[in-house]
């Protein structure tokens, strides 16, 4: 097969891991007789920086003529303590999100047996977490109006949901429930927002459709406990943006192996698919930063975006492998042997 | 001293702690020549079925006259899947913040040595833990406008936030800071909301003021992961409602003494003082209830509203001799022996 991906390193370490992941689904792509044309496009702070624009237009036209979207990070530290910049990297992330009509955004949080040792949580605690996050990612406070009041002493920011929205992100959970552990979470705050409650009466509406789901409602405060108590209590959790923001990275770090989570964004059309780390902006360029995040959102991509399920095996399993024999960046190298960004991922190419 | 306390039972749990932190106040105002009345009021599910009203203008008037208010916990199931109810024990919740002025919710993450194995983080993470945060209580999504639209299919929760609702609450940051480890963390979302911009240029303003004090900015999100990763590097954080609702209740968990923390609220002229679990409907008459984190908050009471620390000590000199001597409830007893929730409070009260 033949496939356009559009390649959006963005800002800090995201070229050099995206780079690794280039390199894997090229030897994916070969060992499978596929064809990958790379169309590498502009965003974040490099965007701002060249044309003064985080997500240009050009950028645009790249994706939505791509089969998929391979996303590196984008953030810069310049911009976060500057309240008045007027141009900042994360809004490029936002409006491609919502071009591209990306509205969930799926968050796996799994365990590595070898890499359990890492989390900051004890072994009885988090071993067979298998959970995942479908987090709302084009509606809620992130796209409200929001702006200023009386000369600037008064700031707002309006959070809005339609039912619409509700359904197409739950009936997406629901349908992923149904290929898991056939549990649901719905987390929300219908005990103080009006969202939430429309949220809730939308996904209870829902749940005749699909009798053989176990469905519970808990608060968002409630799940950031359990989340780190009983992490291997969820199987899918469907939330707001902004909810799905704070608890997918706590998540994220309760596995030990934040370094290799990957993420996928999907819409009706395209899906885009990233590592949930950051642009980590101080390993930038120092050859350090772990790539195995990225390479697993590549192998999701071959999985979700290409219905592909032998590639994206191919990449899982040299990654084990890889994890297996140690050839890892120095941050799960426990003080021993490591590897540079660069090598993990030529061996990993050289062992698809 | 004579001191006029409001007491407000609240739900489920909350009659069977606040008795006890009453026997434990009393015995400490007879131990040291106080004399507390103490003035029972209705609050939450109870308020409801009693007058149709959570939070009843009565009970107002009673804290409005007291010196303090003594609060145990709010909430009832019977209301939480329910989206349509029209009043809601949280209501009445909100609706005392609101009146009373509770802008500051001081909720302070510590740990007790003998009980650092029943953190879910391992020992290495947790040791040493000790930080509060300071969460605003009136302002923010829970108080703006909210509602639905377009026949009820969308909806709607404002949050807005005033540069001198913002100021208040970092001032006592700031001024918690100076008394601790000097150390004060913003945690907002700047990257994203207008309200979180506001925030984070209202304390860096304020940083010339307190030149001792080491301020940083951190999102929420990555604050969410910090909290499981390195608890210990905090000192004081302050946060808008919302966030500090997730993020207190993400903290209360790490320390492994949740049935331990307790918490303040201050405003301009009264202070009200509760544990941070909520009312464990489940738990309900069962005498299984931990009260330790409202006697504790009791002891908050006497060193903060009342200003006598060696009364507050005296509670908690009682409850560590409680903890190493093991008299506790079922819940820190190890599969041990355990006592009622009542005996605990007996035994305390007769151990001051
Ligand atoms: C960078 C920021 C705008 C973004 C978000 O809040 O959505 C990030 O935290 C994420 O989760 O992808
Ligand atoms: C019960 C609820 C309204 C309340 C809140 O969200 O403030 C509770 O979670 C708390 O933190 O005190």
């Amino acid at each position: 097969m033949k496939f356009n991906i559009a390649l959006l390193a963005g800002d800090g370490i995201g070229p050099e891991v995206i780079d690794q992941a280039v390199k894997v689904s090229d030897a994916v792509a070969a060992k499978f007789g596929h064809e990958i044309t790379w169309k590498p496009a502009l965003t974040g702070a490099a965007a701002i920086d060249a044309v003064g624009e985080p997500y240009p237009d050009e950028t645009h036209d790249v994706c939505v003529a791509s089969d998929a979207v391979l996303f590196g990070a984008i953030g810069h530290p310049r911009f976060d303590n500057d309240p008045s910049a007027k141009v900042r990297p994360e809004q490029g992330l936002l409006k491609m999100r919502k071009k591209l009509g990306l509205f969930a955004n799926v968050r796996p949080t799994f365990t590595f047996p070898s890499l359990l040792d890492k989390s900051p949580l004890k072994q009885e605690r988090i071993e067979g977490t298998d959970l995942v996050f479908l987090r709302e990612l084009t509606g809620g406070i992130y796209f409200g109006e929001k702006g200023r009041r009386d000369g600037g002493e008064t700031a707002f920011d309006n959070c809005v949901y339609t039912r619409v929205e509700v359904q197409r992100l739950a009936k997406k959970g629901f349908e992923l429930a149904m290929t898991r552990g056939k549990k649901l979470c719905c987390v929300d705050k219908a005990n103080v927002l009006e969202t939430s409650r429309l949220w809730r009466e939308t996904v209870q509406a829902m749940e005749k459709d699909y009798p053989e789901v176990e469905v519970s409602y808990e608060f968002v405060d409630a799940v950031a406990m359990r989340l780190v108590q009983w992490p291997n209590s969820y199987d899918v959790l469907i939330t707001e943006n902004l909810f799905g923001d704070i608890l997918t990275d706590e998540a994220s770090v309760i596995s030990g192996s934040m370094g290799l989570m990957p993420s996928a964004s999907m819409g009706a059309d395209i899906a885009l698919f990233e590592p949930i780390h950051g642009s980590y902006p101080q390993a930038t360029g120092l050859n350090i930063a772990n790539p195995m995040a990225t390479i697993l959102s590549a192998a999701m991509m071959f999985e979700t975006a290409f219905n592909l399920p032998e590639e994206g095996k191919a990449i899982r399993d040299a990654v084990n492998k890889a994890l297996a024999e140690g050839i890892v960046t120095e941050d799960l190298a426990d003080g021993g042997k490591s590897y540079g960004t660069s090598e993990v991922g030529d061996w990993l190419a050289s062992n698809i």
